[in-house]
């Protein structure tokens, strides 16, 4: 019998995951890790409010999530000091990356990212048929100029940028980000990533201007709020930008649970304010421990630390093995030459003390090979 | 400045939605429903093992959920007798539906549905650009005959079925349903969406064939497991057409409360078996209210009721907004000539005694326009 006749673009398409997840590393290697240090997860945790209020809506769970997500949109605006028409909520980062993409492009349409900036979201330009240009890094900071220029010379339709960068953890200060957002071109969406916003020092963020038709803004529980697990991202920009997300969003995708940990865990600021003291902490001890063991570490807006391994990108992933098999999750930049680094999330006291004693044999195994 | 470069077909939706949820209207009517019987939910809740490990895993949110939902596919394949190799895992099964249609629709490509069939369905072909192309129901039933023969002479790439149906309640044993799959045209794939499969008698679910090519069984736990405010949903079918949905899936979308919440429903059967019991003696009560008030309750092997009001449409619709204006939360089909019923959830002792009350009031002042 014949098989389902996929699109073309599917037949097109590598079988291939923008991330292998940790557990199946774990399946692999026939035990857990030690240490969660890879994804970029909060070892911290979500606010006990927002663990409260999972807990009780677990009861309530029989019931649909509101699809219009009213009550966390308000709450959102509210925060933000916009209007609720300037929000979108949804399955994560990703999941608006996903239906951002399918917004705007068709198959041959250009996009324009950085080369080694955020996988996922080149595996949805590809998904729908996107031209992907990539501009280099410059000095381990994604470069403004070179994306914008990209995007001129290629009519860009969506441009990608990350502020601060994952996977670097480098970052740009307001006024250079918004320089970016007074000269992008006419016609030209820029998706500026901040999922990182929590930790970033406040000059790095621009004024939250929701009258640029083409602007939009990435925001995340996942990260500094410490619910990954439940998948809640949202994005702002001009209520007719946002307003064109309900022409193909899955409107029951945001279920009833997550909706109500997100609105728990936005009204505990002052959680989210500890936990980035915590996370800058944790930075300072990675930054140690990189030193101690004569590696550099990068500067870091975000809850980790790219660590330079001083060497090529064989050597790094070198690295990167020992530890992953001493049982400390981590990962790296793709890309040359970032893959010489590595990446390290913040972790507890306890996860670093055992990265400090896993460092040196990692190296010591990846500098005899 | 200019708006964003939308593609042409963004730009030929409509900004409609399937359906108003009803905390829409709860806010828009500034109170409370009394009863939520409209949106085929299990008030009798999830189980209480499942309840315990949403709490549970709470304290773990900060991670990301599995991108393989290992565990959760593999109790899956066990539950049904299958390998995990046949399970994905998804944001309900209308994140899967979408996944399904942009894995084989694109513009122009011919779909078949029955005319008053699942209006999400509808919304993800009109979103990729299929053609639509409906047949009506034949005495309440999706009629495979008409649907089959609908779709050899379009060459549709994918025809979709509920078994039972949504929004009449009505089946087809698993002969019939069996015999719809033996006479799939060569080239169409087949959505069955079983969501209301645990309901169902034994006799109308056909083998778990795992052999054809372009057969797919959609199921949920937004049901009878009484967890729609999860989203998770899974559809079942041959290795290579499962693998098909890693090429555009957002592989962590479902996050890792959903599926710890999911396995413990799985895993605690008993209380899903007396979920269905208080279900079945739900529908009874719906009936003997229906038919105590003069109108016409439709078999139903689902989690709902349908009720024949006994006139058009615009009757109906009369009946369901008394309804609705005395609390009582309900839907009702979209389409002539199922427009003349009303779409009544299971409900609790309770919720169907507010039921008893208002469905007088609103069939007499339905009647009097």
């Amino acid at each position: 019998m014949t098989k389902p006749r996929y699109t073309d673009l599917v037949l097109s398409l590598p079988a291939t995951v923008p991330f292998v997840g940790p557990e199946t590393q774990e399946r692999a290697r026939g035990a857990a890790f030690a240490a969660r240090l890879g994804a970029n997860e909060s070892v911290f945790g979500p606010s006990p409010q927002a663990v409260a209020a999972i807990a009780k809506s677990a009861s309530e769970a029989w019931m649909y999530g509101d699809p219009e997500v009213w009550e966390l949109r308000e709450a959102i605006a509210t925060h933000h000091g916009v209007r609720a028409a300037n929000v979108v909520v949804g399955e994560g980062i990703d999941g608006l990356l996903g239906y951002l993409v399918r917004l705007l492009i068709g198959p041959g349409d250009a996009v324009v990212t950085s080369d080694g900036a955020y996988p996922t979201f080149n595996y949805h330009v590809a998904g729908f048929g996107g031209a992907l240009h990539k501009v280099p890094y410059r000095g381990d900071h994604e470069d403004p100029e070179a994306l914008l220029a990209k995007a001129r010379e290629v009519d860009a339709k969506l441009v990608y940028v990350a502020n601060p960068d994952n996977p670097m953890g480098s970052w740009h200060d307001a006024a250079t980000v918004q320089a970016m957002i007074d000269a992008l071109p006419e016609g030209c969406v820029l998706a500026l990533d901040e999922a990182y916003a929590d930790t970033a020092p406040a000059n790095a963020i621009p004024p939250l201007d929701m009258t640029h038709p083409r602007v939009i803004r990435l925001r995340t529980f996942s990260k500094a709020y410490g619910l990954a697990g439940l998948r809640v991202g949202y994005a702002l920009a001009e209520p007719d930008f946002i307003a064109a997300f309900n022409r193909i969003r899955h409107h029951f995708g945001l279920g009833r649970v997550a909706q109500a940990g997100a609105l728990a865990a936005l009204a505990d600021q002052d959680h989210l304010q500890a936990t980035v003291a915590r996370i800058a902490a944790a930075r300072d001890k990675i930054a140690a421990i990189a030193r101690d063991n004569g590696l550099t570490p990068l500067p870091s807006a975000t809850n980790f630390v790219t660590v330079d391994c001083g060497r090529d990108g064989a050597f790094a992933r070198a690295v990167l093995a020992g530890l992953v098999g001493q049982g400390v999750f981590v990962r790296m930049p793709f890309t040359a030459p970032q893959d010489r680094c590595i990446r390290i999330s913040a972790g507890t006291d306890a996860d670093l003390a055992l990265l400090a004693k896993a460092l040196p044999r990692a190296l010591a195994e990846a500098g005899s090979r």
